[in-house]
Parts: C-alpha cells; structure tokens; sequence
C-alpha cells in the first residue's frame, strides 16, 4: 500500500526544511510499517506555517490539487498534515481515497481513552479554529479545553526542553483545573518533536501525537475499504455535470 | 459612508456578468440609501458560482486581498457576498472594518422573527456547509432544516417562475414538517432575484433576503463604531510581529 | 418613519423623571437619525425599576397595552425599553407592528462581533432572567458570562465613575476569565449612560450598547417590511375568534 | 398542614365556575389524603383561561398577590394551577413556602418513567410556551414532543368523548412518530376531566396527570422540609431593602 | 401500602450492619409514614461498598433477582438503593412495580428548587458515574458540578463530624464557584447520616437528601398508578417470548 | 503481539457454537494480520445474547475476571465483543491493558466518514441502549439514528438474505429518512455475518462493520503504547488500598 503524508505549506523553502521533510518521512514511515510505503510531500506556495484561518485558507486550494494529483499517481490513502485539518471537506470533494486529519484522527483517539480531552496548542490566535473542528469532528462535548503555550510554529524548535516545559505546565492545568483524562498537543510540529512519552510521563495521562493517530486511522481505513460519505462530501456539482457530459468514468 | 458589496467569484467573465453586476451595485444602493455610498466589485480569479466547500476555499485568497484592497481605499464597511459566508473569518484577522456575512446576517435576523427557521438553498451539497454556518452564527439551535430546491446556481434565473415554484414548495414543507416561523433566502443569486415579497405571501410567515439583511446589519455596525473583536479574529500573529518590527502603526 | 421607545415602568414619577424620559427621547432620535420620528413613552402604574423576575412580570400587563395604543396610533417599530425584554412574546401577540427588545437585539449584534459573548448587569437577581432570555434569542451557547456590578438600578447614576470603574473590572473578568470577546451593557439605565465607548477603550474588546442595537434592528425590520412571524406568535385565539366572530378586520 | 390549590383565573365568573371550583377543591383533597386540608381559590380579575402568552403574563400580579395573602394565611404549600407555571419563578421570589407548578412537577415525574415524554395541549398557541417551559424545568433534553388537539380550554368539557378521541389519537402519534415512552396531559382542564386511566389503557404507556403530580411534588416539598433555593429565587432587590430598612423579620 | 428499600450490597456481613440494616428500615418507615410498611433488605452476595462502575455492575444481578422476589412477594414499590441507581434500568425490565432511584429522585427534586444544582460525594472515583446518571435522568443541563470530600464510604461514619465539616467545604465550594443553587448528598451512607439540616443551614441553600426524595418518589408512583414505561423499559425479549410460549401471564 | 476478543456470553453452550467461536477467532486473525496473534474466548455463564440492559449487567462481572486473567496471561489488547460495549468502564478499572468496545470503535470510525451515522441493529429492545453508548462515546450529536430490523441475535444467520434485506431497507430508510452519511451494523452476530461490502453496495454509501474497526483500534492503541486514562478509569479505591496495603506492585 501507499501512503502520503502531505504537509500543506512550503517546506523545502525554509533553511533546514528539505532535510525536516526527509525526517518527517521517515518518522510516518517507521510508524506505518513495512508493508506500507509512506511519502511526504509539500505544497508549493503554500504558506510557511498556520497559525490563523487565514493562513488555513491560503494552504487549501494547493493543498486539495496536491490530493488530486496523489490520488491520479495511485496512492492508497493520505494524510492532511495540518493539525487543524484544513479544507479537508474540500479534499474529500476532490478526491475518492481516504483523506485523514491529524486533529481528526487524534480526537477520535482521544475519545476513547476517557471522558474528556484538552488540546495542548501554540498561539492563542488557533483556539477558535480548535474549538470550531471539534464540533466538525462531533467531539465538542468531550474537549475539556484548548491551551496554548505561547510559542509560534516556527520557534517550538528553537528550545525543545523550554517547549516541552511549557507543554508540562499547560498539560497539568488542562488536567487539575479543566479535568482534562487525556491531552493531545494540537500542532504537528510539536508532534514531530516526538515527547509525547516524556510528557505523559510527567502528566500521568495518556498524550496523543496526532502523527501517530493519523497514520493509523489512514491505514485502517485504507485496509478496510472505508472510504469518506459521498453524501457528505459530494463532487462538486458543476465537477460531477461536467464528467458526466464528457463521459467521464471518474469523478472529475 | 461608503460601503462595499464584493463578490467572491468572477462575474464579469461570464455572460452578462458585467451587466449583472452593475444591477447588484444598483440593487444594494437602493437598500442602503443616500447616505450611503455603495460599490459592488467581483474578484477575479474565483470561481464562477459556490456550491461545494471546494469552491468556497477557491474563493477566500481572492476575495480576503479584495477585502484589504477595499479597506485601504477607504471604504467603511463590507459585505462578502456570498450566502456560505466563505473565509468571513480570515476577512475579519486580515481587516479591521466591519466584514458582514449575508448567512450570519439572515440567521441573526430570522432567529428575532420567531423560534425556528429554516434555509431554502440550492442544492444538496451546501446543505452541511449551511448547517456548519448556523452553528459558528451561534443560532444552530433555532434552525430548523436547510432545503434544496435541486437548481443550480447559474440555472436559477433560467425560469425564474419555475425557481419561485420550487421555492414554495420547500418553504411550506419547512413550515409544515420542520415547524419553521421564518424562511431565509439561502443563495445570493436566489436573493438578488428579489422575489421575497412573493414567496412571504405564499407562505404566511416571514422571508429574509440575505441581501438586505447583510447591507443593515452592515450599516449598524458601521454607524455604531462596531467591530469585529479581534481577541476573537486577531491579526495573523506572523503578520502581526511584522507589523511591530517595522515599527508600522496598522495592524498589517 | 415613525418610532417609539416604550419604558415599561413610570418615570415620571420619580424626582427628575420626566426630564430623564425626554433626555432618552433625545437620545433614541440621535441614533435612529431625521428619516424617523421618534417617541418615548412611559407606562403608568409600572415598576420604579426591573431587578427581579416578579418587577418583569407587573409591567408587562401595562406595557402591552401602551404598544397596542401606540400600533393604533401609527406607530411603525417599537423597542420594549428594559434589557430583560419582559413579555416581548406577549407584546408580539396583540400587535403586528415589529417590536424589537434591547436584550435581544444586543445579544444578536454580540454575536456578529466574536465567539462568545458576556453581559455585564445590575444585580446578581436578574442573572438567571438573562441567562433565560439568552436561550431565548438562541444564542446561549455564545454567552460567556453574565457578571454583575452590585448597584441597583436607580443607583447606577449616582456616581458614574464608580459605576464605570465596576463595568470595567467585570468586563475585564469577563474578558479574561470567561474568554468573552465583547461585552454587551444589561441594563438600559445603563445604556443610556452612554460610556460604551470609554469601556471599550479600557477594555479593547468591543461593548454593545442595547438603546443602540434595539434602534438599529427596529429600523432595519420596519425598512425591511419584515414582521414577526404568526406562527410563532399568533394572536391570542380567544381575542383571534371574537375578531372573526365579530367580522373585525384587524387581529384584535 | 394545609395545602392551596390557585387557580390563576376568575373561575367562578363564568356559568357553573363555582361549582368547578368546588369539584376540584374536592379531587385534590382526595389525591393529597387525610392528612392534609386542601384548600382551591381563584384569582380575581384574572383571565377566563390561559392560552397564550399574552393571558399568562395577565394572570401574574394577581396570582402572586393570592400566593402572598397563602402565606400569611398559614398555608403550608400551594400550587399554581395553570400548566404552563405562569410566573413561578415571580411567585418563588414572593413567598417562602413550597410553591409547585404542575407543568414543572408532571415532567419531572414523567422523566423518572421512560427516556422521552410528550406533552398533550389544548392549542397550538402553547406550544412554544411548553417548549419554553420545559427548558426551564431542565428536562427539554427528554421532551418528544408537544403536540395539540385543537380543542381551546373552555370546550374541553363540552363533548369529552370526543376530547379523550383526539388526545388519544395524539398520544398515539407521539408514542410512535415521536417515540414518546410517557405522556403528559398538557391543561389543568384537560387533567381535571380525570380520564388518564382511560387514556393510559389505550396507549400502552404511562399517562401523568399534572394535578396529581403536583399535588404530590408539593406535599414530598413540605413533608422533607425543603423550599426553593434564595440563591435562584431572591427577594426582589427594592423590597428586601424595605424590610431591611424597616426592621422587619420577614422577606416582606 | 408495602414498600422495599433494598441495599444492593452485603450489609450484615460486616461489624454492625445488621443493626445498621436495621436503623435504615426504621428511618425509611419514618420517612415513608404510617398509611406504609416500609422493609429494609440487603443482597447477598453483592459489593461492601460501591465506588467504582466496577462495583456497580458487580452489584447488579443479585440486586435485580431481589427485586424480583420482592414483586413475587407482593411488594407496592422498591427503591434501589446506591446514589449511583446502579442497574435501575435492568431492574425495570425485570419487574412491574416501581422501582426508583436515589440518585434519579433527589436530581429531580433538586431540579425544582433552583436553575442548578450540585452533588456532594465519598470519591473522585465516582464522579463520572454520576455525572452519567445526570444524563440518563435528563437533568444534566442544571448539574453545576460534582465534588467529592476524599472519604470512602465505609469511613463516613468513623468522624461524622469531620465528614460534615467536608460536605460543608465542597457545598460551599459548589454554590460560591459552582453556582449551585441546590446541594445533593451523593452516597446513601453519607444520606442516612440525616445531617441534611444541620448542612443546609450552614450553607443557606436548601439541602436534598436522596433517602427521602426517594421514599417520595416512590410512594408518589404507587399512589397514583404511575408504572416506568415498557416502551423505554420492555421485558428482555428472550423472556418475553419464552413468557408467550408458556402461556405465563406475567411478564416472567 | 498478543490480542484477545472475548465474547461475553457462553458460545459454546449452544449447537454449533464451539465452531462459531473458532470460526470468529479466524475472522480477527485475519483482520489483524500476521503481526498479531489473536484468540477468541468466550465467558463461561454469560448470557446466550444480549438485547436488553438485565442481559447487558448479567454479562459484565464474567467479562471482567476473563479480562484480568487475559492480562495476567500476557495479553496485550482486548476486544470486548458486544456492540453495546457493556461494563467497558469497568474492564477499564480492573485492567490496564487496552480494552475497546466495538460500539465505540464503529462510532468513531463512523464520525470520520461523514456528518452523521445510523446504526442498524436487531431489535427494539436495545436502541436507548445504543442510544446511551453514543452519549457516553462522545459522538451523540452526529448520531441520525438507531433502526432495528425486528430480528433477535439469535435468529440473525438463520435466513442471511432475509437479514440482509431487512437491513438494507432500514439502511435505506437511515439514509433517505435520517439523512445518515454512513450506516454502523450494530451487532455483533450481523457483523460476523460479513455482509458490509455488499450492504455498502446496495446502499451506496460506506457500512462500517464493528468487529473490523473494534481490531483496527485496539491494535492501534497497544502499538502506540495508548492506555486509557486512569483519571477517567481509577482503579476501584478498596483495590487500589489493598494493593498499597499489601505492598502488591500492580494495581491489584
């Protein structure tokens, strides 16, 4: 099988991100096994990194044309690797393969491991938009709360023992003052920092990397024939008119 | 004042677009009133119609760059003229005028008329986005289905009888079954069609045109020195921390 | 245009009180402008002040009765004048004109403004009247808070400072405490203090004034020809059947 | 220990209102046993029935002022008896003794006896108020339905074969489009008619009278000591400052 | 009139719970009045104490075959009593008569004496289950928190003043942060204590105690006829049938 | 890696059992793949099946002890095989290995294919049940409906087709009716049935068959070192002393 894990910014621009791409390829390969075979792509022209629903929107429209075209080169499933799952309603108009989202697949997780759930994020400016997938995901009721640590995307790696610190100390009030069973940290690069032993550890709860959940989510439902509702997210319609005049077999 | 209707597709492309969008300018001029000062502008580049999220995403880059565009020329207040109010969120961390949404408008507006409403809409594929609207307006609660009347955007003023025909329909079978007090018109090419007058006297309870709805509630904020919170829709923290470095006194 | 600002209690008859009800006649002509004509009335035999449930319900009776006048008299659009929108519902039954209730009009203009919303109030009595008339507009799930200052009603004048220096340290409570994004003043003795904009000053969140938003929806229903919907608010059947039995032509 | 059963309206007005009134003093001296002396009064100048919101907010001053004169009289609980509970939180804030509503008293012992319960009314009108009314108890999660039979209040009695008829065809719809697993009679009127039995046998399903619900919920109330929370129902503001004022020992 | 108060756990078994077996059945005859006779059992085989769903189900099967034998007996109405209501809704499918719980019955009542209410308990252990059980009954919109005071069940006794001044704690706590206007105690050991006086008077907010709003509940249900609904409750369908092919007349 | 689906009933009881049970513990080996070794055991004096809440509680303490011993017996993640995940929070208690419900595990599978799901499932007796779990799964909001097919457990393999076509009609009707996005099979015997692919054919949108998604996540679970959270899932207090007593290392 083959699996893609697609980052919807532009990573090789930035100092270090081509080797950061090769990395993170590794880590979702490692995760997803031997008998899957995981890329990882980037966006061009998407933005460097998303912290507001603006930068949201401006990573989708290149984002779903790297989907189409990840589905038309044969890839059996992938991930949008954006951990507030950005215009992955549009993904799932534009393509059949399954499309999973880490915020997703980590709530989905989350959700079994307990009564209530808090994201561990970066910048208060990502809350909202937090709070906002949990209700698409159906969770809502389960999200005990959405902390940030106060560091922005591009710096978490600067100080990863002060980040995790600060990861520590928004866990623990996610858990004593929110009541909090389970935390996920709400952002893919804290994610790719791969603590989330350390932290649990230090919590005595259970932490979710959204990596991880997505890529096992992808797979199952790669393995098991389940794909995404097309009465939930239907072709677009002037797409699905003009395949059909044209006598198209696919979707588009 | 002056005020800005945009639409976040490419009207003047399609035929008759030109002429279409002069009658709409002229349309919101009669709403708001002399002392007011209207404009309509199109974004080009955006898609032809919105009826999936796809197209929605498509539209938001253009539409939000229109949006600063208007406010550095001064204009005070803009609607983002499409129902699904797609990106109003990005439009409000981008500017500091008042952006208002004719979906968020009309539910706000229905949900005074009476305890439940309903959406008469398009077609099938906007009703999750619709219903996902209602729920960030904060009035999902109150409403009480959303409709289609299977027409297609760009087919609606084909039979404008036919259009109205099926609109009554699905409005005294939203008033019937689904216990709706009020109807809200649920497609801005529906609601520039300006057939409210009609369609409330067929069904015996009021009917919200979006159009109208979204030019007051403009005008209402503007005139009250209202704007959107931005603890709620902050500046783009990159953006922001730009901002601060060049010593620029905007917030971009 | 004609337009009427009802206090559902009689000022009049306290020291300064027919001077305080041409001061708000003033005040609500400022705000809707020359193209209407505006009124305030006051309702002999109601209550000094509204800060309890039981206040609420003896002004109704009077209240609605002073709107059935004034729908006779050619009225256009009523505001009911106290934040609590006491018997709003009823007054909807027995008149066809739009009324419009300063707590329901500012918890709809909050909404526009932010994600969540809190109410900074009188007395600690009224929190669960609001906290009521919040589900009642539909909006609940956006209301942060409902926080109190401690001052009773016909106290709130005697130091305006004091009272704006308590307004604040809710807001400010309620701003970082309750994660509200604006502040809407629940009390329109409050209101039309007009301190709106120094408290938003302090607070750097927007705050809705209610006089303000009430004029603005009321307007906008009446230019809009929208009325609340019979069948959420039909005409008492008793009065509905004499009507018919008696071959009158109006609902009453 | 004496008990009050308050008629929120002018029975004894109308043709055979005192006989009516006497016949139902009678039915909840038997439901609340020997025991306790039951007493049933109308209020004076108050609706000649309650089928609005307009009728409910009438009935108000007039049955909190009978309320008040209960319990200087010695009255050790009362119920106010009108299903819709008009005022009961006004009343609560009045007086210290047990004050039940039969709405509030039947959902709460309909929600111990299945997981969803309709309500079967009189009209259309009080559909909202009961939705409403069912908010505030706090079971409107349990509520399948309210549904009515199109008969007003003073025609109850005039065919109550035809009556039961038409609750039973109701009963049936709820309990099996709306999957109601209990039904609630929705009108003193209708409860005091006493066909429960009947209808219960001819719906499979349990059927609460209100009159004895609340009669029960009132006795349980005083037997154990308990009187609705200050905190939710104070003293309205002005006149606990009175009584403060005057030295006076009671909350009036 | 015959009533059961059945403990589904082992109490004679440990030191002194014969005569706290005892102690109980002539506090519930108190409670229950002399027009009932009221009798106290115990369920061999079931858990010393429940604090853990684990306990719950444990506590189950001998619990319901109890309640089986008291309907057989020609018991009125039962009362399950654990705070927690631990398999009412298999104990409903089992029997006819009533069967109610202390938990379900003193949420109800602490729902018509106030907005919202909060349980005071043994364990955090427990909190969940409870927070649960508010659900089920359908009241957990007014639930304002459950708090415990870190004492098991089987040490309540060993400093009753101790535990008092706990409750107090955390009832305070409930109604200052929490905005309980009610308090409930959340454990039937803690409930037969009786010092629900003594706690509402210190905390000035009424007091529930879930021993005596069940006997109420219960002997209210019998009185009037009211049996939970087989629709929410129906026989196990094996039973049933095999009850159908025997020509067995009662539901077993 | 070692995993286990314990059937809480007594399979091999009934005629042909043995050979169900072998022929089940085929059907997760091959689902897991050939990186885990998966056995399936059954509970000796477990109920034959389980479609009522008194079957459910008779399952729950003979489920637990086989879910100790299979973790003393160096299991590394457990299926408890009923859709209605009965006593999960217990087994959670009692052990600490992972222990997932297949309930769950198809809801939330579900939740990531579309807005809204439908389970289908055997009788009546179980949709509150059903209902219920999806409350405590979190996902209840996205829940369009439980529809049973009016075919005990025990019956379901006796006609495949007639079973197949009853349920794709009320898959039919979910979809249609419901507006369900995806349909769950709700039941364990349906599910081993191995029909999904076909019903999802008929139907034309995805069936997710809970014994597929119930491996899927538990294998998930234990390769990410996911436990459930002790905060949601303590170890029963009187365990946990008794271990700390002892000097015991393990929870129990």
């Amino acid at each position: 099988m083959r699996g893609l894990y697609l980052i919807p910014g532009w990573m090789s621009r930035r100092d270090g991100g081509a080797e950061e791409l090769a990395r993170r390829r590794a880590v979702v390969q490692r995760v997803a096994g031997a008998a899957w075979t995981m890329d990882a792509w980037e966006t061009p022209g998407g933005p460097a990194s998303i912290e507001s629903a603006y930068e949201e929107y401006l990573s989708v429209p290149g984002a779903v044309e790297r989907l189409v075209e990840a589905e038309r080169a044969g890839v059996d499933g992938a991930i949008l690797g954006c951990f507030g799952d950005p215009g992955i309603d549009a993904a799932r108009e534009m393509v059949s393969i399954p499309v999973v989202g880490p915020g997703e697949a980590s709530m989905l997780f989350a959700a079994a491991l307990g009564h209530r759930f808090s994201i561990v994020t970066v910048l208060d400016s990502v809350v909202p938009l937090l709070e906002r997938l949990a209700w698409q995901v159906g969770v809502d009721r389960k999200l005990a709360s959405v902390r940030s640590i106060g560091v922005p995307v591009l710096e978490l790696d600067r100080d990863p023992d002060e980040t995790l610190a600060r990861m520590t100390r928004e866990g623990q009030a996610a858990r004593d003052r929110d009541r909090a069973d389970a935390i996920i940290m709400g952002c893919m690069t804290m994610a790719f920092g791969d603590r989330q032993g350390e932290l649990a550890r230090r919590l005595g709860i259970p932490v979710v990397n959204p990596v991880y959940a997505a890529v096992k989510l992808m797979q199952a439902q790669v393995e098991l024939g389940l794909r995404h509702s097309r009465r939930a997210y239907p072709v677009p319609p002037k797409l699905a008119r003009q395949a059909a005049g044209s006598g198209a077999h696919g979707a588009h």
